[in-house]
This record gives structure tokens, C-alpha cells and sequence, in this order.
């Protein structure tokens, strides 16, 4: 017998290895969507990328994403030396890998100029070779005849913009006019620009975030305070390359990245409401009555301005139960400001909370 | 703006800190009932453990739990000279915490004798100080006429059974015969016994798992093979303390501690069904069909002795997602063993994979 | 042969657990002293503690420290219906483990009053029931009396201080010209009050940093940013109570705390070097030179204010080694400010690294 | 003032991340020599690993390593559709970046066979590609040639010997008469064969190990049961290539992984000493002998069969300090097996605590 609890207990610690499974990532479908969570940007060995396209679809799947699209660079290529130029080559040989890990992914390929206009990626494309071309509105035109979903990347990257804040030159109002532009990035790796939410609401425009990697995503967000990598969460129909690509048309989408959301109120308000449920009160005194808030969601929600004689504020800690005590001279619901829930460049989510 | 950056990420780094809120435990509720998560072994002061009362409360909060019970021995109070012996000083100091945290409180005692008959924890019980009397029987006696649920402690305890092995004296069956003995601990700590297994299906009592912690709970399950403490899942038909106390009678119990359930199969099997989901086959090829099982729980389940061409094991990671490759010779569904579902002594949990 | 490698990785998996043994914390002595890392504000059951007094040696001994002093308040002890006053109990209850565990036991306790004077420990006394009486000054001339260390302890506490800045009373003084105040706490618990180091200077007292803690150590500075709890690191001519004693009205001291250092230069620079090592170059080419600076303590240390055409900052990790490349057209050695160990209230220690 | 506490503070977060320095791999020199910590067996997109040379040297500078071999299959280049076969390629890419991060680099290549001979590493060869003939007794010619170290690669890998067991054929026979064959691995990734500690002794070999790594290291060894990856330690003059190489063919290695050594014992036996330290008694009385055992190596030690009244097994944990409580009956030295340095397949190191 004692052998059965050796044998059983040892299991255990072999299975402790986080890298050989898919990781349930906490974010909840909307009412009539799926999530799917997403990063549009990664790079491979052919751009300037370090690993081999088929990596990057193992992250994914670890990290339990629905779709990415790996982007290597056009104009820049510096292992040519050593590896020939084929701009489809990543997703050449990432493709039946992506199939066989049920990860969706797409065409894509980034458009690498100075700023103005910087870079942008090409989603949904079908030849990134055509892409190589000098004119970089020839480019745009070629992919958007390829049906793509031309995104914005960084645009306030201290590399291109030294002041750190994104500026909307001519070629992207020429852009925006033509219906070329179809999202920005709002999370960039590890930064984020706060002026895009107002691009977006101006232009009509789909909030984005994607990790850039060009390394390795386990190292590059190994801090236990990165609970997932940055992800776009698109609101789709149903879980398909072609759901996922009206949904990104139709801008339904939100940007997430450590504790923070970004996006448009009709998204940001009902992912909210999904990702929290308020119990009912379990104990009521002379004082007080107490409650508890559940949040079954990666992301916590910090509310900020609660009404006089109500806690001030609360954090909704993320996979968290929290505890609310408020004096019954306040009446339900509570309404409070998210303060980490951003639906514009200076506005945030506004919630109620009914016990 | 850059302002608002530093705001917002400034908060992460706070929060991290996990003893500020109450974890969320997965462990899903069986049709018709909801599973409480329990712990009916703890120690204090008030005899040989080195905490306060309102500390079990705290640990029970944070740990997702949803009722204790403190059990000071009742004959073995070595701190008496600096505090004073009051078998329901526990009780009374930690009730109201109990309440303003949401944690059903059990009034328990642990009745300490040499074996036979061993220790027994008192549940349910009104006044733990009428229980200090010198006949074994009598306090059984005076328990019982309280109401209490009678639990026998590590019955393989070394201290106790030098060969490790439980053995039913002559006073065990004579309170199995008076219907005074309703369960048996089969997880005490970090131990476990096989063998009651077997005493609980012969004499039809409830499989208890507890901490009978003396310490610090977050010290003493530190290491990250620990997801959660030894818990007792009752299955009650709703979340109140005669809710528990009529499911723990009526024995439905299972228990859980690392990486194993043990109980009867008529709560295992919905249990593990509970836990899992099969999805719909996503790629199908000339050889083999592709699907993934997603694992919900804190637990992860082996998968052993699969049909001939199938996969011959599969371990169901926790919290995780297992993508499954099968043959095309064979057909849905799938029959294995669960390896790390008991049932009996040497029965495993056996179930079907319908893809 | 199969069976020796599951024995010997088997054993990995145990001894994963981190509380059954002790740690070693990297932080070196200084040339001439042994270096002491201390605690000396610590609550028991005894006043409004949490856990028994043989808990706080043995949290103690597990994080490496060389002396603790439980300091159980005076006047107040909120659990006196269950345990009865004795100001001397935890002394004597922990005196023995402390031996058996080969940690410094001071005999200490808190005497807790309004401000002024506020809280102050009172360290190295002989009987601590002699310091109940009345008049807050005749306590201390009992203390002094008993040949007692008197530290104010958390002098910008905001329950006594509501907008968190230490200030100076004339009880103070008065003490201060009496001889009787030996040192404040710069740390406690989380907080720290820069003031303080001008308190310090300008009174000729020991800084002093301590956890205070209530609860359990491990629970409080569980999220990875703590390294270690608060400590008093003396610098003692040998490992003993009397050095140790000798060193902290020798005012001997630095504070430490997460990634921060505060106390007199005369202590911070020799520490600062003792920490470092710079290597030799390795690599010279037309425009650079490359070194390596290794930091075996366990706090980092940001450099930062470099010289023209220097590196600017850098930032020498924790237990880590730290490439640092410099050009040409500057000599060795660089200078820099480092940015966490205060000197002063608005001073930071500055340093020459000579490769 | 409060400005300053929360710039401080902000800096620790962002310094958690463990990827940007180096490590401090605690592991001493032996006397007269400096402890080289080496990995010899890596691959990268050259042959079928996944990632691009520079990231080899990334990794092994934040682990702590000395020297690494970059060492692509000749015979197997699954990548050449894409990248076209260049077998000195991953060198002349890597071989600036090491430069820079002061890694000695060691000119490798993996010649791999059937076995026999099974795969073999190349080391501190000049030009890979003319290992690019058809006669494997060529092969090793020509690397001998270059002044080859010929290492033999996981002699018991299932894929090549189904029963695990390695096993010495002609080849390897005829390979040590010519005095061609200069090391075994032991440890192999995440396995190990005892028997090589027999072929090695027999016919005068380097035991070896490495990591073999296709894909990212910090992925592969991110349990937290793995301290370090494989490593071989090679006892050189000086911390240079040619010192290295010296080393190398003299044999002077141990082998090291997870909470094992391996290697003779006139490498093992100092090291152990070398990692521990034996402090003096601290307390006696009439029963008992108190001491501590500081142990400040990245590696436990298990130590066994003690001396009657003695402890029969002590853990010395890696990084801890170990408390020791000897019977008076017994005198100093202690004699113990030290149950996880293996000096031969049977054989373990024997060592004696003087205290």
C-alpha cells in the first residue's frame, strides 16, 4: 500500500512543468460573442526575430490564445546572410503547426517605414511578397486589394516619435479617408499610449495590443506582475479565422495588458458586468452590511469614487472574492469609477454594483 | 499622460501581495448541490498550537474555504501555565470573526486518547466542556447526546500505530454498533491511509481529508506541490451550517489534498464529469482526429490503462487545457482509469472521454 | 539502476519546502565587526500579537537573523479575559528555543503611550513587570535603570501622526539630553520616515529598521519584492548578546528594507563595498571597455548621476552580476550617487567604481 | 518628502524581472583551480533547434555560465529548405556576442550516427564543414585532426538503445585504443546513466553533462526543482578557452544537475568540502552537542548512514544552514555517504564532519 502513495504522490511533482499544457486564460465571452484573445505582432528569425516561426505558435498555445499573426518586417531583413529572403516563409511553415494546435492564425507581415507613416502591420493578407515594394502607398494599396486590416503599430515609439506622443500626420488622415486604417496599437510590448483611445474614437478605429516579441514571451513577461502577455480581446461570432476578421473589421475589440482595459464603453461595460458577480448580503447588523464581490476574471478592477458613506474605493482583486462591508445609511447600488478600465484617453468605466 | 502611466502600473505592484484577499478554490458543485469546502481539524493556544483563534478564520477566508472547525484537545493543554484551560475559549473568541468573514463555524473538540480508540474530533457540539470527564465512553456519550458528528483522527498515525496501518479494534465496533462513529480521516496533514477506504465503505462513514494544523497554514503547504490544503468536499444542498451538518451524516464527502480525490464513486464520478469538459473535434485528418478536454479544477486528473490504438494514458493538467490526438481505429468514447481518483482501496475511478 | 534515479530525484521534490531550514541572507560583514541582522519589535499572544512566542524564534531562525526582541506592549493586552497579564511571559517561554535555535534573545518590551512620546521600545531589561506603573517617565528611568536601549518606535505612525511626519517634542528632549533615547526606527513594517535620519544625526542616535509584526512574517512579506523583512543590521566585534548590546548603544547600526539602505556614511560606504566586486576588464576594442561588477548581497543598488560620456545609471541586481560598458574617452574610477542608500535625510551615499 | 518613498519603492518592481543580468550560479572553486560552469551540447535554426545562435550566449550569461558549445548536427539539417547549410554558421554568428558578454566560446559540432556510435560532439574544432564526409571513422579523423575533444552524446537514449542501457561496442572500443574518445555524458538533458561512471573510469573519460537544448532553456528548466541546468564543471588553471581546453583533456570535470554530482572522487571530495562549512558548537549540554553546517553551494547534500547515536541522515540544504544536534556519546568527526554524489555507479562520496 505504501507503495501506491509513493507512486501517486510522485506524479505530482513532475507535472509542476507549466510548459507542456494550455493555460486557461480568464476573460469572459460577451453576450453573443466569443473572446478570442489575440496578438497580432511576432517576429521570427526571418525578420529580426530569434526564434523559428513554429515557437511562436507553441506560445500561443501555452499561453491560450485563439489567434496570432506572426509580422516579420518587409524592409528589414538582417539575417539575410544566413537565411534568404522569403516573406512568406514564417507563415509557410507555422501554418500546419498553428492547424494542429487548433490556433488560429493569420497572414500577416509588418510594413516598416520611417514615421511618418511608421510601421504598420497587414492582416489577412494572401502574398507578403507582393508587398515589397518602394512606394509605401503602393504597398498599402496592394494589401488593401489583398483585403487586408492595415494596424498602427507603436505609434508613440520614443524610436520614431523622440517625445514619446503619437501624432496624426497627413499620410494617416490620407489613410483614414480611404478606409485603409483599421486599428492602433494602445499596448506596445510593455508601453502604451494613452492618445490613441482618442484616434480611435475620432477615426472609429478598433484598440489594439500585441507583444512585439521578438524574443522570447515566457522571459520578456516572466514577472509575476504580467499575468498574461498583452492581448487584443475580439468580440467574434464565433471561433473562426472569418469571425475573427469581421469582428476585426467591425472594431469589436478591447486592449489588454497587465491590469489594465482599454476600449470602447459598449465592450468595456459588459465585460465588466461578466467578469464580476455581486453575492448577497451574508450578514446584516445595527452598521452595516456585508457582501462579497467575485471576480472570476486575470484582470483586477480597481473602483475609485464611491458615493459618501460607501467604501471609497475598492480592488476586485483578479481570480479573487472580496469583501465589502457598507453602512446601511447607503442604499444599493453602489456606482464607481474603474479606474484601470479605460474607455477614452482621459475616461474611465462607470459601474454600479448591486447587492 | 505620462502621469496616468505611472498611476496605473504603480498599483500592480501593490497588489500582488496574496493574503489580502480570499482565493478562489475550483472545485466545482455536483448537480443539486454545493460543495463545501471544510476543514474540520485545527489547532490553537487553547491547547498545543501555537496561533490565536480569529488566525484559523483568516487562513480559512483567504483559502477559499467555507467552514472549520477548531478542535483543542480537550486532555492535552500544555500551555496552561500561561493560559488558562476553557474548552470553548476557541470557540468564543472566533465565532464572530466567523460571521463577519462568511465562514460557517463548526463547534468541534478533538477527545485525545491513547489508541484504541485513538483521537476523535466532536463536531456539531454545544459545549466542549462538559466533555472533560475520565471515561472514554462517557465523553462519547456526552458528545453524542450534544449531537455531534464523531471523526476518527489519523488512524494510521505512527505515534499511535507504529506499522502505519489503521487497524478497527473492539471499541471501534462497538461505536460503529451504537451508530456514534460517522467518519474517518483518510488525509490527515500530509499523510494519507489507504485502508480507510475500506473501513468507511464496510461501516458506511463519511472520508474526511483535514490539515490538523498546529502552525501556519501558508507555511506549512509553502511548496508550490501544494494547491490547496486538505480539504473535506461536502456535498449540502445549500451553504448554511444545517445545510452541512445534514450532508456530513448523510456522508456525502469526498476528500481532496495534492493531486488525489478519495471517496465513494457516487460522488467521484460527478465530481470528475463536473471538472471536465471534451470539446468537439477541431481537425480530423486520414490517421487521427484532434480534440481538447479542458480541466476546470484545482486538480489534475491521470488518465491510465486507455483502450488498445488510443492514447495509452493522459494526464488531465489542472486548471488547464489537454489537447488529445486518436487514432481513427478507434471510436468515441474513450474508457480509462482515473489514477488518482479513489474509490476503494485499490479501486480507481473509471470514466468515458466522449469526443 | 532505474530505481536509484527515481530515489535520488524523488528527494529534490521534498526538500523543496523552504520553512525547515534556515536561510542565509547575503549581506556582508564589515571589516573589523561581524555583521548582526536584527529584529527588535515583535508581538506575541501576549498583547496583541497573533502566534506564540516560539514562533517568532523560529520565524527568525528560518530568515537568517542573528537577534530578535519580543516587545509585547505595556498597556494594552486585548486578550486578558483568556490569558492573564505577565509582562515577562514570552521572555521566559522563548528563552530556551532561542538557546536550542542559537538566536540572540534580547529581553524587550513596548512601552505604548500617546504622542508625545509615542511608542518606544525598551531593550536589553531585566524585568519587564517593573515598567506597568503610571508616570510615562518614571517607567523609562526604571528601564534606564535595568540598563535598558529606548528606541521610538514608527514616530510618523499615522494613528498618532496624521499626516506622517515624525516630530520632535520636548519629552523627546528631554530624553535626548538625559541620555535616554538610544535609536528610532526608520523602517517599520512597511512604512519608513525620512525625517528620521535628521533626527538621527542631529541626536547622535542608532537607526533602526523593524517588521513590528502582529501576524506571521512570512504571510506579511510574502510577495517577492520582500527579499527579507525589515532589519537592524549592528555591527558587533563578535556574535554575542554583550556585542551585540555594546554595538547598538555604539550606535553601529545601518536599516535595511526591501531594495533600501539608510543610516550613517561611516557604516553605508564600507557596506556598499564590501557587497561589490568590479572585475577587470575583459574586452577593450577601439571605442569601449567591458567589465563585470558583481553584487553578492541581497539588496541592489542604483547608481545613478555618472560622469559625462559614463553610463548614467546602472543598476547592480541583487545577488547578480552586472556588465557594464564604458568609453574610452573616461578613466576609471566612475562616480556615482547611489540612489537607495540614504545617508541623509536628502543625502545618497556616493561611490567610485574603479576598474 | 512622500515623493521620494514612492520613487524608491517604484524601482523594486521593475527590477523583479529576472532576465535582464546575470546569475550567480553558487558552485565553488577547488583549490588551485577556478570552477568553469559549462555547457557543451546546444542547438539552434542551423540544424533543428529553434532559436538563433546569440540567444545561446544570452542564456548562458543570465544563467552564470563560463563557456558554452554551440554544436548543430552535421548529418541532420531539417531547416535547409529555408536556411541554407552553412555548419560553421551558428560560430561565426555567436562568436562576437560571446565576446562581448565574456562567455568563452568552444567551436562544436554534433556528428551524428546510428548507433554505434551514436551521436558524438566535436569540440574545439576549427572548420565544421569539412566534418562533412560520409566515413564517420573519417569524421573523427579529421575533428582529431583539429584538435577535437570527441564527447559521446547520451550513450543510453531510448531512441538509439531501446532498453536505456548504454553499451560499449567496437567502435567505441577501437575509438579509446586510439586514445580519440575524451568524454561521456552522464547527464543528458533531463536524464542520466549511471553506467557511464564505469566507462569513464575504466577507460580514464571526462564525465560530462549538458543540456542538449533545442528550444529555450528557461522554459525547459522552469520547475523550480531545477536550480541550474545541466552543467559540466571543469576545474581549470584560469577562466580562459585554453585553460578550458587543458582541463578538458585532463579529465578534470564533474557532472552536475538538479541535486546531483557525478565524477571522481579527487574532484567530488574537495568540492563537497569546499561547499560546506562546519561552525563550532554553540551550546552543550548534559545530553547534546548543538552545531550548524552552512552549506553555500546551489547543491544539497543528502547525507547517509551515520554512526550509531549519531543522526542516521542529515539534509544539507543548498543555500541553508542546517542545524545539527549530536549526542554527547558520540565524538567528533561525524562519518556519513553523501548519497547524492556518486563517485561510480555504485559507489557513493564518503565525507566526516569535524565540528
Amino acid at each position: 500500500m505504501k507503495k501506491l502513495i509513493i507512486i501517486l504522490f510522485l506524479i505530482a511533482a513532475v507535472t509542476v512543468t507549466t510548459f507542456a499544457q494550455r493555460k486557461i486564460v480568464n476573460l469572459p465571452d460577451l453576450p453573443g460573442y466569443v473572446t478570442l484573445k489575440c496578438d497580432f505582432h511576432l517576429h521570427t528569425v526571418f525578420s529580426d526575430g530569434n526564434v523559428w516561426p513554429t515557437v511562436r505558435v507553441g506560445e500561443a498555445w501555452r499561453d491560450g490564445l485563439d489567434a496570432i499573426a506572426i509580422t516579420d518586417h518587409i524592409e528589414y531583413t538582417p539575417k539575410k546572410d544566413f537565411i534568404p529572403v522569403d516573406h512568406n516563409a514564417a507563415w509557410k511553415i507555422s501554418e500546419i503547426t498553428a492547424r494542429d494546435f487548433n490556433i488560429i492564425l493569420v497572414h500577416g507581415t509588418e510594413i516598416t517605414r520611417k514615421m511618418p507613416p511608421g510601421h504598420m502591420n497587414a492582416l489577412f493578407i494572401q502574398d507578403a511578397s507582393l508587398l515589397a515594394v518602394d512606394s509605401v502607398m503602393d504597398v498599402y494599396a496592394e494589401a488593401i486589394k489583398q483585403g487586408a486590416f492595415l494596424l498602427w503599430n507603436h505609434p508613440g515609439w520614443k524610436s520614431q516619435e523622440p517625445d514619446g506622443i503619437p501624432k496624426i500626420y497627413n499620410i494617416h488622415k490620407t489613410l483614414v479617408e480611404k478606409g485603409w486604417l483599421h486599428g492602433i496599437e494602445f499596448f506596445n510590448h510593455t508601453e502604451y499610449y494613452p492618445l490613441v483611445m482618442t484616434f480611435c474614437r475620432q477615426y472609429n478605429l478598433a484598440v489594439i495590443a500585441n507583444s512585439d516579441m521578438h524574443g522570447v514571451i515566457s522571459e520578456e513577461y516572466s514577472d509575476p506582475i504580467y499575468t498574461n502577455r498583452p492581448m487584443t480581446l475580439v468580440f467574434a461570432k464565433e471561433r473562426t479565422h472569418d469571425a475573427l476578421k469581421e469582428a476585426m473589421f467591425a472594431g469589436r475589440t478591447l486592449a489588454y495588458f497587465r491590469d489594465m482595459i482599454a476600449g470602447g464603453e459598449e465592450y468595456a461595460k459588459p465585460f465588466f458586468y461578466q467578469c464580476i458577480s455581486v453575492g448577497k448580503p451574508y450578514l446584516e447588523n445595527e452598521k452595516s452590511v456585508y457582501f462579497e464581490v467575485t471576480n472570476r476574471a486575470d484582470v483586477p478592477f480597481y473602483l475609485v469614487n464611491g458615493i459618501p458613506e460607501a467604501p471609497q474605493s475598492i480592488t476586485l482583486a483578479a481570480n479573487g472574492i472580496t469583501r465589502v462591508v457598507v453602512s446601511k445609511k447607503v442604499t444599493s447600488p453602489l456606482t464607481y469609477d474603474v479606474k484601470n478600465v479605460l474607455t477614452g484617453e482621459n475616461e474611465v468605466l462607470k459601474i454600479e454594483l448591486k447587492y
